[in-house]
């Protein structure tokens, strides 16, 4: 049984050994782990086995690779506390975004570059440095005493960012090799470096392609602009048809039917989160903003649903001009869902009405890309409060509590596979700019996290679980 | 003089040389000489120089390329036929477009490929093959007899297919060169194989690019979907709001204000081409014809002007999936115009009417990449009827007449500056698919062109111009 004592040293440890830390870090990020880009599919491989090695050598248990029908997870454990500490099932992910527009990077996106508090990187945050501040924390307990406080149990996907298509397979699979009292997430963003965060909810997401084909092949807009409907002028009426241009409300029959409103004391709770529209001003650097009529900024990406297109392929995008009229195009498009919006429901919805609204000009095909649920937490439980009292000591300070915009489609799967409740914590920084050029991790959360883990794990220790 | 025997000996020597006139356009054909894509300049320069020397060994004079502030222009000349012989001004172009998207393609866009009575390759109808027919022609009056029935210039372009950006300043500038009494070009499509045609108008282009901007970077659409207006979400909203989806007449104020209708002999004239909707619908196999309400197809695709989009760079377009709000995303976007509307007025039009709907969300930047005036020109003028006594001779059959929906913009421009008519002959195919995957030219419409040329050289020197 570990002791008080243990943590002590283990945070001694931890921070006698930041620099080496920071260097095991780099190692991982400089594999560019992209799980999208069929040409990453070794770098995702070499990142795994990375992850194996060092496991192992930080003294857990039967590490070693899962194959999917994708990329592999990383699996390992510790299970020597005895059967009356708890077990905590820690989950994160060693996958990335890709890295386009390369132009606007300042430096190469995947070499590690330390710029006064900031770690320059694709994944430097999202989620490689956040991942690892947890494998960290078991480092330090592992390397300065031998053992851990509780039982301990690593999953780590290669799929995050592609939405998760083969963990809910993988959860319902080794349901019982992954049992335990509660699972900690770290891949998300606090408000401030002096305000930590707990999130307690996340969106849902129904990740949707079309595809408008027209004539039979390309043509000459001179020959024929004029007699055809141009499968792409057709495109941009039919998404401009999907959202509101003034109230900016979604405008699939059925998209809201099921969306939960929020009642009068979660809207105060949200209401108390720091910085709203100033702080959402601030970090995106728009003219100015917008959403749907009648809800804060913070409730716009938190406790409501919305609709973005990420890309319209086809034609000619490329320098210069070519007068072609596309035989076929594309369009990409993702909803963020909220509780108790069904991501099959919504796909149903959005292709009837995409039918109901096509001329009789094109041909219209879909392919959903990925979906995940909708997500919320009790804030109250037990073990989202010891999170709440580990913050406190690693920043000194306690946390806010909110929901967040983002989809990490696992934590519905593992809440419902695992009977536990999901921790979602996080160390990145709104401004980290995860998904887009010059992503960084802010380098004082990351030591500071790697305690806040220690403190966890020993807090959850100590007996304040259920 | 040149006499009729030497036009009998042209023909003969044109027959027996068939074989070699096709693999002369081979060695042009293989050349990639796309103007618009940066990678291609030295293409470019090679095709002219390839022109330069085969002008030379035909036995023209003074061949040589003329620098622009784009690419070269190639020139040549043959003026022994005395001053009371007329002067022809003999236009075509080497450039073509580009040929993605490359899998569509049966065999490589720069390797010709004869399949039956088809020469497949880019550039085989537009224009290289229609070019070196003229070219081919006076080949065959001066290897066969050592001299031309009339006066001859040669002026090849090698930007048409990016709107001529050079040609008007260089026009200017050697108008007293170029001097000439008819101007001949033939870079156009036919009715049928059966069925010359001469166009007498052609359609002006202004060809917009759009920039919309929103967030100082690329955001994630989880973090802040809902917040803030997605630059992809305000540009589809933007553009269709160009275009009425059911009368699909263009809704930038203003735009057809200069439109000239045409009266009813000329609505009879047109409506007396062969073909129309059911023409139309085959050639470009769509599921349903659309456009402009109150116009037949040939006059949708001639006299009435239109919008296309041609593509919506920005954003994530590759396979896979990515959960981006892109900072910047941009369209191409041509309006092909009609007499009397003026390319800087309609550019005018468009970027007020976009900026007046514009959401305060965004900023705006709009790029011209290129211009042309639409022409018309009087079919009753002797060199256009000349032309149709030689197609007669070529094909065994009368021309009917049409204006077509391309725009080459040179056309008004040599109008304007060497005041002489400009006849547009053709002997491309409407299913060419030119500026398409797998472009291909009519080889028995290359050979019966080589010698309606030579005829046309002939009829014009013997005194039927003005």
């Amino acid at each position: 049984m570990a002791s008080g004592t243990d943590t002590v040293d283990a945070l001694a440890y931890a921070r006698k050994n930041q620099t080496i830390f920071l260097e095991r870090l780099f190692e991982l990020l400089r594999i560019p782990s992209i799980s999208t880009l069929a040409e990453n599919v070794a770098d995702i491989d070499r990142a795994a086995d990375w992850l194996v090695s060092y496991l192992t050598e930080t003294g857990l248990s039967n590490a070693q690779k899962y194959q999917t029908a994708g990329h592999p997870l990383v699996y390992a454990e510790w299970l020597e506390a005895g059967s009356s500490a708890p077990v905590l099932l820690i989950y994160g992910h060693y996958d990335v975004q890709p890295v386009d527009p390369l132009d606007l990077w300042h430096t190469p996106p995947f070499e590690p570059v330390v710029k006064g508090d900031h770690l320059y990187c694709r994944g430097a945050s999202d989620d490689k440095g956040q991942m690892m501040a947890l494998l960290f924390a078991l480092e330090s307990y592992l390397k300065a005493s031998g053992r851990l406080p509780l039982n301990v149990k690593v999953l780590l996907e290669g799929e995050e960012e592609i939405l998760s298509p083969n963990m809910d397979a993988f959860l319902a699979a080794h349901r019982e090799q992954l049992a335990c009292d509660a699972i900690v997430i770290c891949d998300d963003s606090i408000f401030d470096a002096n305000t930590p965060v707990i999130t307690y909810g996340l969106r849902g997401n129904c990740y949707m392609e079309i595809e408008v084909s027209g004539p039979s092949q390309d043509l000459h807009s001179g020959s024929f602009g004029g007699a055809v409907d141009n499968p792409l002028n057709v495109l941009v009426r039919m998404l401009a048809a999907l959202q509101d241009s003034n109230t900016h409300r979604v405008l699939i029959p059925g998209f809201y039917e099921h969306v939960r409103e929020i009642d009068e004391a979660e809207r105060a709770l949200l209401t108390a989160y720091p910085g709203g529209e100033e702080q959402t001003q601030l970090l995106t650097g728009v003219p100015a903003l917008a959403g749907e009529s009648g809800y804060s900024a913070i409730e716009r990406t938190s406790v409501r649903p919305t609709l973005d297109i990420h890309g319209i392929p086809g034609g000619f995008t490329a320098k210069g001009k070519k007068t072609v009229i596309p035989a076929h195009v594309g369009a990409k498009i993702s909803m963020r869902l909220v509780p108790d919006q069904d991501p099959d429901e919504i796909q149903s919805l959005f292709e009837k009405y995409l039918r109901s609204i096509a001329p009789p000009t094109v041909h219209l095909e879909f392919r959903c890309l990925g979906k995940a649920l909708p997500a919320v937490v009790d804030y109250r439980h037990p073990a989202v409060q010891a999170a709440a009292e580990a913050y406190q000591r690693g920043f000194g300070a306690f946390p806010v509590y909110t929901r967040t915009g983002g989809s990490i489609a696992v934590v519905a799967e593992m809440i419902h596979w695992l009977g536990a409740p999901v921790v979602m914590a996080g160390l990145g920084l709104p401004d980290d700019q995860i998904h887009a050029p010059n992503e960084r991790f802010y380098l004082p959360n990351f030591y500071r996290g790697i305690e806040t883990m220690i403190h966890y794990y020993d807090i959850l220790a100590a007996g304040r679980m259920p």
